[in-house]
C-alpha cells in the first residue's frame, strides 16, 4: 500500500487541469554539478554499478529533492539499460561517454538481438523504481522514462555517440528494412519497459528522443516519430485508478511538435530554439508543454536567472499544461545555488489562482 | 582582365532569375572523400599550409570541378583564418578538431584581440582567390566565405569545438557586454575579409553560421543574427558591374528563415530538418533557397539518391530561386560516384522551359 500523493501538480499539469502554481523539475536533476551524487558515484566506483545497484539509484534519485523544491522525482538510470541488456557490451570510456562492444551493423545482427524480459534482465531498475516510490513516501510523483527506439538505435549501430550519424543514418538510406526491423525491436522492449516500470510504480513516464532532431521531416516521421506512437499505444496509461501521463522529447524537433501531439501522447518536451508561446499554438493546447529555459542560462547572476524564468514562464502564458523545465539536461558544472534561484523564482512568479 | 563567365546559373538564382535547370554545388565538395584532395592534403603536411598556401588552395579547390558537373567552385579555406590572424593560435589535433592555444575568456582578452588588415594577415586568402578565378578562367563563380561572429566566437571562447557551448553561453548570459564587444569586433572583422575577398575576385560570397541553432530565439536574434545583419549591410554588392550575391546559412535555423531573410541577403542555406516548401513560405519568395538534401542520404544505392533529389526538387517547387546542394558539408566517407549521381540527377531532373 502506497502513501498517497501529497504534491500532484506535476501529474495534474501534464493533464492539462489547473494547478496553483507551474510545477518544476529538472531533467539530469541528479547529476554530476551535485556534491552529493559524486560522493555516491565515486563509492559505487562506475556509472552502470551506479545505475545497477537499487540502493545507491534510489539515494541519487532523491539527493535533489533535499535541496530544491521540486514537483517530480525521476528514475537514475542510463537510456542505454536496453541495448545493454541485450548484449551489445556497453562500457564508459572516460571522457568519451557510452561504448558498446558489439555494435548491430547487418541484418544478422538485428536477427540475433534477444527479447529482453525486463522484469529479469532489468530487474534492477525496477527495484530502483519501488525502492525510490517506497522512500518518497508520496512526497512528489515518480518519473519513469526510457530512450526512443531511434535514439537507441544511434547508439546501438554508431557504437556509441556521434557527431554525424553516418553509420546509423547509412543503414537507414541504404538499408530501410533493416532499420525497421531493428527499430521495431526497440519499441517493442521500450514498451515491456515502460509498462514494466509503471507496474514497478512509476506514475508518469518520458522518452527521450535525444537524436530525432537530425532526421529530415519525413525521416522523422518514418524512423523516430512511427516508433514513438507506437510505443505509446501500448502503454498502461492508468495503475491503480491514477492516470500516467507520458511525455514524448525530441531534441531540436520544435517544427513537428504538432505531428507528435498527433500520436496521443499527454506532453511534450520543448528545448529553448522554440518559444514556448509558438510550440503552444503548435499543437493548439491539445497537449501539455515542458520546458524550456537554456540551461546555459544558469551560468548567469541570480537577477538574469529569474527574468529568464520569468520571460519562459510568459512566453507559455496563462492557463494549465505548463511544466517549467531547462530545455535540455543540467550541465556538470552549474553551481547547484543557481538551480535553487531558478526553481525558487518558478514558485514565485507562477502562483495563480485557480 | 578576367574571362567572361560561361556558366552563370549560379548567380541568376541567388537574384532570382529564371535559369534553363537548377544548378548545384556541394558544401565541402573539395574536401576528405576525394583520394586527389587527400594527395595535395599529404603533400602539404597540414590541414592549415593546405589553406595557407595559395597555389595548393587553388589545385583543391579545381578538383570537383574536374569530376563533376557543378555550378560554382568555392574558395578552398578554414572558417577559423580570422581568429587564427588575431593570434589565437590555432592549431589542429590529430582527431579533435580545431583549438586554440589562447582562447578569449575576459573583457581584457577581448580589448587586446588586434584589428586586422585582411589584405595584410590574411593575403595568402586573397591570393588564392586571385589565382583561382584566373585558373578558372570562366568556367563557373567563385563563392568566396566567412565564419559568422557567433560562429567564430563559439571556438574563439570555448577554444575549440564544444558539446553544450558552456564557456561561450557562459560568457553570453554573465557578461553580455563582452560578448557583444567580441562580436562587434569578429563582425567588422569578417565585414572587411569578405569585401577583400570581392576585391580580390570572389562573385558571390556566404556566411556559414554553423552554431547559430544552438540559441534561443531571442539570443539567436540578438548575438547571432544581428551580427550578420551588420555584416551585409557592410558588404561590397556590386564588382566590375556584376550584382554580388549574399548568402547566409544558419545549422538549425530552420525557425528562423523569415527573420534571416529580413537582413536584406540574396539566398538563404537550409538544412534537411526543414522541407524546402516550408522554408518557401517561411520566406515568402524573398530571397532564394540552397539546400536541403541530407548528406548522409549519399550512402544510399544510386536509385534512391536520384528519389530524394527529385523530392527535394519538387519540395522546392517551380519557379526560380532554387540552389540545389546538401543540407551540410559532404561526408568523408562518402563514394565520390555517389556524389556524381546526385549531381547528375539534378541536371536530368530540373531541366525546365525558361
Amino acid at each position: 500500500m502506497s502513501a498517497p500523493l501529497q504534491n500532484d501538480l506535476y501529474l495534474r499539469a501534464l493533464l492539462r487541469k489547473p494547478t496553483e502554481r507551474t510545477p518544476v523539475w529538472v531533467m539530469r536533476q541528479a547529476g554530476r554539478y551535485l556534491p552529493e551524487y559524486l560522493r555516491v558515484r565515486k563509492q559505487a566506483g562506475d556509472f552502470m554499478t551506479l545505475c545497477s545497484t537499487p540502493e545507491l539509484a534510489c539515494e541519487v534519485t532523491l539527493q535533489p529533492l533535499e535541496r530544491f523544491k521540486l514537483d517530480a522525482a525521476i528514475l537514475f538510470s542510463d537510456i542505454l539499460t536496453i541495448p545493454d541488456a541485450m548484449g551489445l557490451g556497453l562500457h564508459f570510456e572516460a571522457g568519451e561517454g557510452p561504448k558498446f562492444s558489439n555494435p548491430v551493423r547487418s541484418r544478422a545482427d538485428v536477427n540475433k538481438l534477444p527479447d529482453i524480459d525486463p522484469g529479469t534482465e532489468l530487474r534492477y531498475v525496477m527495484d530502483a523504481v519501488s525502492l525510490i516510490r517506497k522512500e518518497l513516501n508520496g512526497r512528489v510523483p515518480l518519473i519513469g522514462f526510457s530512450g526512443s527506439p531511434w535514439t537507441l538505435a544511434t547508439y546501438m549501430v554508431e557504437g556509441g555517440g556521434s557527431k554525424d550519424f553516418s553509420k546509423v543514418k547509412g543503414m537507414m538510406f541504404s538499408d530501410p528494412d533493416t532499420m525497421h526491423a531493428l527499430l521495431d525491436k526497440n519499441a517493442k522492449a521500450v514498451t515491456q519497459y515502460l509498462n514494466a516500470q509503471v507496474a514497478a510504480g512509476a506514475q508518469s513516464l518520458m522518452i527521450f528522443d535525444t537524436w530525432g532532431g537530425v532526421l529530415s521531416p519525413a525521416c522523422y516521421r518514418e524512423f523516430s516519430l512511427r516508433y514513438m506512437a507506437q510505443i505509446v499505444d501500448g502503454l498502461t496509461r492508468t495503475a491503480n485508478g491514477q492516470q500516467i501521463p507520458v511525455v514524448l522529447f525530441t531534441k531540436n524537433g520544435g517544427q513537428w511538435l504538432s505531428d507528435m501531439a498527433d500520436t496521443g501522447c499527454d506532453g511534450l518536451g520543448v528545448d529553448w530554439t522554440t518559444n514556448l508561446s509558438d510550440a503552444r499554438a503548435r499543437v493548439n493546447d491539445r497537449v501539455a508543454l515542458q520546458g524550456n529555459l537554456d540551461p546555459s542560462t544558469l551560468y548567469a547572476s541570480p537577477e538574469r536567472i529569474r527574468d529568464e524564468v520569468k520571460k519562459v514562464l510568459q512566453s507559455y502564458g496563462d492557463g494549465p499544461g505548463h511544466v517549467f523545465n531547462l530545455g535540455h539536461g543540467i550541465h556538470q558544472f552549474v553551481n547547484p545555488d543557481h538551480l535553487a534561484v531558478m526553481v525558487d523564482a518558478v514558485h514565485e512568479f507562477s502562483v495563480r489562482s485557480v
